[in-house]
């Protein structure tokens, strides 16, 4: 069963090849710009500076997860267990502080992530940190 | 620019009509049950009690978000701003403690989800709290 869904920006980053990508988000990382489309600018009216976001983007992977033993583990582990980019949808989310953002341009600054330069966001909300909420 | 994902389940909660649905997650809500549809259950594989999980779900609002002024609010605000289910891409993020599971069977129960009973899951992954990643 199939759905659709719409990108609504890009994210630039330094990494052009996948084994230049970091193995995960780092506060330390380099500055990562998040360019909303024109038709969905207006959606990031009230994000302001410093504020925590979570970010959903599109991994872009071709390849399907296959159940399977690492090394160290004694049992099989499934994609859901696991954060592979290779999983039955490509989803990545990272929750990250905003350094920078213009509302009007659609133009958020984060610091860290650790996508290909190109990856295509599908979502940014703020993340609520509270009880078994996020 | 549009892109395609597949569900991998459906979320059974008590709530058949979205006025029944709480405001928001919950520890102390009703238990919920996730089933993962067949050709994904070997995805779950490695996932345990108690574990904490990030579920992604796709909230088939129809009502697109337009950018509003909240009462108490001096700015318009737009959806990347705001927890409104009425998004350009309706997706749910969820951050809950796996109540029970049977990886054969794909079937996971948590507590207190907030959303509509037969709501599609999209991803389901490990809720890893660390500095600026989760």
């Amino acid at each position: 069963m199939k759905n659709e869904f719409n990108f609504v920006g890009e994210i630039k980053t330094p990494y052009t090849d996948i084994t230049q990508c970091p193995r995960n988000i780092s506060a330390d990382g380099p500055t990562c710009t998040i360019t909303i489309y024109p038709e969905f600018t207006k959606e990031c009216f009230g994000l302001v500076k410093k504020q925590k976001i979570m970010v959903l983007y599109w991994l872009d992977s071709e390849e399907k997860h296959k159940a399977k033993r690492p090394a160290d583990c004694p049992q099989l582990l499934g994609a859901f267990s696991l954060r592979t980019p290779h999983r039955p949808n490509p989803i990545g989310v990272a929750v990250l502080d905003i350094v920078m953002v213009d509302v009007k341009k659609g133009i958020i600054m984060v610091n860290g992530l650790d996508c290909l330069n190109g990856t295509r966001v599908i979502d940014i909300k703020p993340a609520i940190m509270q009880e078994k909420t996020l």
